[in-house]
């Protein structure tokens, strides 16, 4: 069976990284090491995290516990989607025959839609009766809706009653949310007596980014005293600004000052890495997603003399959700590219209860190494992995695909790590 | 990613199969079903599984629970079997970091060793350290040995020490059997403070053919009730004969009354489904494997006559095991076919855990679709599976590929969980 996935070649020739050498030497005390503390905490249901790999560090970006793009991913590895999806189910509720999904509000993305259906199916072929509920007021009765690929999507809407969810008379004890609450914990989702997952407080209404990565860094500082690293290979430097708003322009000196401190640790630890590149920060909302009120910084003037457009920008996250918990994170260089063209390529890592899945590049030509590939209305084409992220291979190179994709999914499971300290 | 390996297009032309249609309209109860009895009686540590598909019925001949053959699975499949088999470790073993493998005592046979080689890199990618220990005298220091494949194996001397079996200061908590010991529980292996698996009481020197297929016929009753189907379309009629003495012809009325017998009742089944086939059934011993003790019979007329070179061959089992106890089982036919040649096509299903990991096809050429493909020095050609068994096509046909696998993973798993009930 052939994937119809080309190679990343060009990508893969990028500068040897030696944290893919330490990980594939130390393969055992790294899974060992997860193995245990899987034990003491147990992984999500289910998570997507957005890596990126600058050659000389290899760092996660961004941890999605709502994810979506299931249809990017390469269907050769269907089948292990499959029995994650097993296994996860049985963690949560090990007699569960069927699961209702609660689906994200944005029903005219087409894009989502495909991914939902696709999640869906994974379930269905675990042998799951599994449907889709949807929050949307329009959505009254259950709707079918056509898909590119061919496939046909239902929508139900989702009822309340007593203390259990429903769509018609399916109200299996098992919710899976794939909406992100980002407006806000519903009122239909509270208090039911049904296994919800993930939990409503791993929504972006309540989540921070602050504290997945103040976790991040407790997992990447332990984990690379397991394997003998610096933890800043695996982790992006983050500082934190409360109390920013944009629109009046306060708390802006503080961010500025955080911007000014961040690039000088970048600095120092470049220096100590010869690497010659211009340190940049990204500012983010510290909640939310779908890389609204997201912005790239080389100094702390960009952030003094921001105009009233880029402060606007900034200020509208996702459903309105406005900003004020501000980020300041290290920007770690994106030098995968592929083709002639050196479109840029980021690894996207899919992830159920403990396993990698598989996961996907987002390419994009039109934009460089140091942007956010995941901002509003950008346009990236998926790329699926070619192989799994399980298949280390000892007798290859450190960077061969098989070693790389591994070095993902490590990378990402860290991130997962964290996710799960969080929602704890 | 391409598998390099060829669908087996002549093979699914065959007669449609109202099973598969079944087992793919209640996917989700057979799963639901399945994953109950897990709940109640865990899977063995891992097993395979020899089908025959008759196009009528489909149903399992042999259940090996020290299964060889790892080399033979298709390479695009080994992300799930590192899955399985975190998952195998993690149930027997939380917080297992190594495991030392028990290899079969024919090290001459680079068939095995590849498949032994194969299941080491297994435990290797899912992040155990993993060596091999033989049983053998003459083997008394590490000896490494060039594969076929371009790999290496390397072979240890088992040693004990108290309560624990080593492989030099080697002496993980997981021992993992590979050796189906047919010549006796080795000493070397009773009361060990590890943890063995599976249990030597699933070794051949007392595992009874006859008690797999008597918890077989149940489990197929069992399922058959819940899909509202004939135990029958699953499973081979069998009987059994106790102390026959081929080379002394004592116990040979009773074999031959069996075998009238069990001739009688496949007959009125074939009369009941339209089937114009002549009946024929399998004499095999009850305990022992590779094929040896295997004879197929058209009458009771032919366990008469039998002459003293046929009757020394169904006396000498593997490892001079003496034959006293035989199956008499109905013989199901083979009728897949591989290209213009319709070289016979018989499909074997691997399990790790509760998950099917994939399966090949042993292709054979030279023989017909009643005979016994794994017969000794009978020569195969693997031929692997293109397809995983977990990803059943709703809206293909019941027999296409993806769901013609699927049934045999849901009957594969059947003998599965007939293999855990005999040795729980």
């Amino acid at each position: 069976m052939t994937s119809g996935v080309p190679h990343l070649t060009t990508a893969l020739n990028g500068p040897l990284l030696k944290l893919e050498a330490i990980l594939l030497e130390k393969q055992t005390q790294v899974e060992t090491w997860l193995r245990q503390q899987w034990l003491k905490t147990p992984a999500p249901f289910y998570a997507s995290v957005d890596l990126r790999n600058a050659g000389f560090k290899l760092a996660p970006v961004d941890t999605n516990l709502f994810p979506a793009g299931f249809n990017n991913l390469n269907p050769s590895f269907i089948p292990l989607c499959i029995h994650a999806a097993q296994a996860a189910v049985e963690r949560v509720c090990p007699t569960a025959k069927r699961v209702l999904i609660v689906a994200e509000n944005h029903t005219r993305n087409l894009f989502y839609l495909e991914s939902l259906e696709t999640l869906r199916d994974i379930f269905q072929k675990a042998g799951m009766e599994a449907r889709i509920g949807s929050l949307l007021e329009d959505i009254k009765e259950p709707v079918s809706i056509d898909l590119p690929s061919g496939k046909k999507i239902t929508l139900e809407p989702l009822v309340r009653n007593g203390n259990r969810v429903a769509v018609g008379d399916f109200s299996p004890c098992l919710v899976l949310l794939n909406n992100d609450l980002s407006a806000g914990r519903p009122d239909i989702l509270e208090n039911l007596e049904q296994e919800v997952v993930p939990p409503l407080r791993a929504g972006w209404s309540t989540r921070k980014k602050s504290d997945h990565f103040t976790q991040y860094n407790d997992v990447a500082k332990e984990f690379a005293e397991q394997i003998g690293i610096d933890p800043w290979l695996v982790s992006p430097l983050t500082l934190q600004c409360g109390e920013v708003n944009f629109k009046e322009k306060s708390g802006i000196e503080c961010l500025a000052r955080n911007v000014n401190n961040l690039l000088t640790s970048i600095r120092a630890k470049y220096a100590e890495y010869d690497i010659d590149r211009e340190p940049f920060v990204v500012v983010k909302a510290d909640s939310g997603t779908y890389g609204m009120g997201i912005m790239t910084v080389k100094s702390a003037e960009e952030i003094e003399n921001l105009n009233r457009k880029q402060r606007n920008k900034m200020s509208s996250a996702k459903e309105g959700l406005v900003v004020d918990n501000v980020l300041v994170q290290e920007g770690v260089y994106t030098f995968e590219t592929l083709g002639d063209e050196k479109a840029v390529a980021e690894p996207v890592i899919y992830m159920m209860d403990r396993y990698v899945i598989g996961g996907f590049y987002r390419v994009h030509t039109g934009r460089g190494v140091n942007e956010n590939l995941n901002a509003p209305g950008m346009h990236f084409e998926p790329l699926a992995f070619a192989q799994s992220c399980s298949t280390p291979e000892q007798n290859d190179l450190p960077d061969a695909e098989p070693n790389r994709f591994y070095a993902y999914g490590v990378i990402a499971r860290l991130a997962l790590l964290a996710a799960a300290r969080e929602i704890a």
